[in-house]
């Protein structure tokens, strides 16, 4: 099922594209701008369906566009943006700067290097967030995007379990859990896999290493699939041999931790509120120290994206927002435990997309 | 022993990075700098050996030198950078602007958004490429990281060769590649993929798709091992079955194109000459608009930076620079052929990093 899911592919949906375009084109006048000169890449796909390492799109106020990348990209351009103006050039930014002529144009102050700003000339307006407020809601192509790409993370879980025991290194377990996902149809790895065994657990985030899994070990995988552009980002932590007393315990917190997390996610529920849900469970035990990371964060098309559960951060979830929820504990020189899942409330109702089990599986 | 290589790892190379960090430190003067704020990932890996998502480092003209980094990574900066200042913060640079005090800070103005530059403070001096110009020219450590993503590379192919075969989708040969480069020891692809057969050749970055490989096609692979944070680059294109008159006459044109490249690769040599070495021989054969891209890059910690080999390109090569030397012929509709190596000089003689045979193979 996953293989046959796996197909679906963002041909097609130029649909989608004209509608994000035009809901851009929308925010225009709020942003005092005639037009936005968009560079950031995943932007750039999110808005045209192109994904190029050189390419950027113009969207003026009447939604009208033009996308503009170099010779390697152009034929590609081509064939997925039939609707769109293209123009080929390399100097993209440059290139659609005086293609908008002098108008009030606004740019990505996030992504836009300064040396670039300087360059191009026009009256440019730096702004910031202004697509990725809009990514942070997803459509339905999306959904079904990020929800393919959780089943096969899910899927490669559970076939590689048999590889977590003593004597496989943490390396040989991360490469295990890739290629499993690339068999089962993942574009490649959502982001540099986390495996982390014993004492290990306790920097957050571990690189894989020689060192072999040894009885007595939590081991954390932090991992995910990338699906045509959109990520999935699952972390599971599993006891390897009969848990310790002081091991259970942990792992018993930061389950029930993540569910209260889980279960504060709803339309309108404040960011700081879901993160104080989980993160008070944790500081009542004693253990608030050792957590010392937001609870979770937007997925889509980066694997860290608005909105982002903290303390300190402001703004509200809505519906059809996925996120991640991933609470830990963190005790130096011992090891750790952390339990994440993607999941996304639609029509209110929450949709886990991570679906592995949380019961502490011991191997 | 290319799995021995793989395990080679930067631990133990603090004496590369304080040399790199000195260097750096005797430009500053130059460039009306005190001191220099470094944003960019890869080139604070370069200067700390710590590769993170969210790292800075304030290098003074003396050379003193502060890491800044969050929770998630302050665990791995102990243990491989112990000679530095460390600083736990999740606003790196906003941080180290404050730890600069009252000094003139260059930033990487290539690198660093409009936004950031605005809001950190300080008496800031944007700077464009300092640390890049100092990456350009490998130590001996980076030439043997390169040179083992090499082995890594060709390997892989040589393995894989028996894949390519009538019936196999572009995906499914991209796929088996980055498998075995990884079962080689790569850490994951250099860069994603291109496999593009028959008239997919025609598109020079083609994503690898379901179209199955046909008796008569044109396959070109461009690929590489990614090694402790070093880059590979390689192409070849085979041909499947008995090829036609027209793709043998492209391919010998291409590979004629590709060694004269090779040969005006040395110390001294500008690269726009070095690149009109190559775009010669296809200009003269009357394909000169159907090499559409430059000669080559320069590879190390990032798959392209300088010096950048093409018409109206500055500088010239220096010993120990990494290039790729890639010319290729696109056919629109019908397809092409591309060849590149990764290869340095040291001591003025060529050091062919890729050594996969030129012969067309004919599978």
């Amino acid at each position: 099922m996953v293989k046959a899911a796996a197909r679906r592919t963002f041909e097609g949906m130029t649909v989608y594209h004209a509608d994000r375009r035009a809901r851009l084109a929308a925010l225009l006048p709020g942003a005092q701008a005639d037009a936005m000169l968009v560079t950031k890449a995943v932007n750039v796909r999110y808005l045209t369906g192109l994904a190029s390492s050189n390419a950027a799109v113009l969207v003026r106020a009447d939604a009208s566009a033009v996308l503009a990348t170099d010779l390697r990209y152009i034929e590609t351009a081509r064939r997925l943006c039939p609707e769109l103006t293209l123009a080929e050039h390399r100097d993209v930014s440059g290139h659609l700067v005086q293609t908008a002529g002098p108008v009030r144009l606004a740019v990505e102050a996030h992504h836009m290097p300064v040396a670039e700003y300087n360059r191009i000339g026009g009256d440019l307006v730096p702004y910031t967030g202004l697509v990725e407020s809009l990514r942070m809601v997803k459509d339905e192509a999306e959904l079904d995007l990020i929800r393919t790409a959780c089943e096969i993370t899910d899927q490669a879980f559970a076939d590689v379990l048999t590889e977590i025991r003593p004597g496989r290194t943490e390396r040989e377990i991360a490469r295990a859990l890739e290629f499993r996902m690339m068999e089962l149809g993942a574009a490649k790895p959502a982001f540099d896999s986390i495996v982390a065994a014993g004492e290990n657990g306790a920097v957050p985030h571990h690189s894989p290493s020689d060192r072999p899994v040894a009885r007595g070990d939590l081991v954390t995988m932090d991992f995910g699939a990338l699906h045509e552009g959109y990520h999935a980002d699952m972390t599971r932590t599993v006891a390897v041999g009969e848990p310790a007393a002081w091991q259970r315990d942990v792992y018993d917190l930061v389950r029930t931790a993540q569910r209260a997390g889980r279960h504060a996610v709803r339309p309108g529920a404040s960011v700081h509120d879901v993160d104080a849900a989980a993160r008070g469970v944790i500081a009542t035990a004693g253990h608030g120290e050792y957590f010392g990371h937001g609870l979770g964060h937007g997925v889509g098309l980066e694997i860290h994206e608005v909105p982002f559960l903290g303390q300190d951060k402001p703004g509200r979830l809505q519906d059809r927002v996925p996120i991640t929820v991933e609470p830990g504990v963190y005790l130096p020189g011992r090891g750790g435990v952390r339990i994440e899942d993607t999941l996304v409330t639609r029509d209110g109702r929450p949709e886990l997309l991570t679906q592995t089990t949380k019961e502490l599986l011991v191997l």
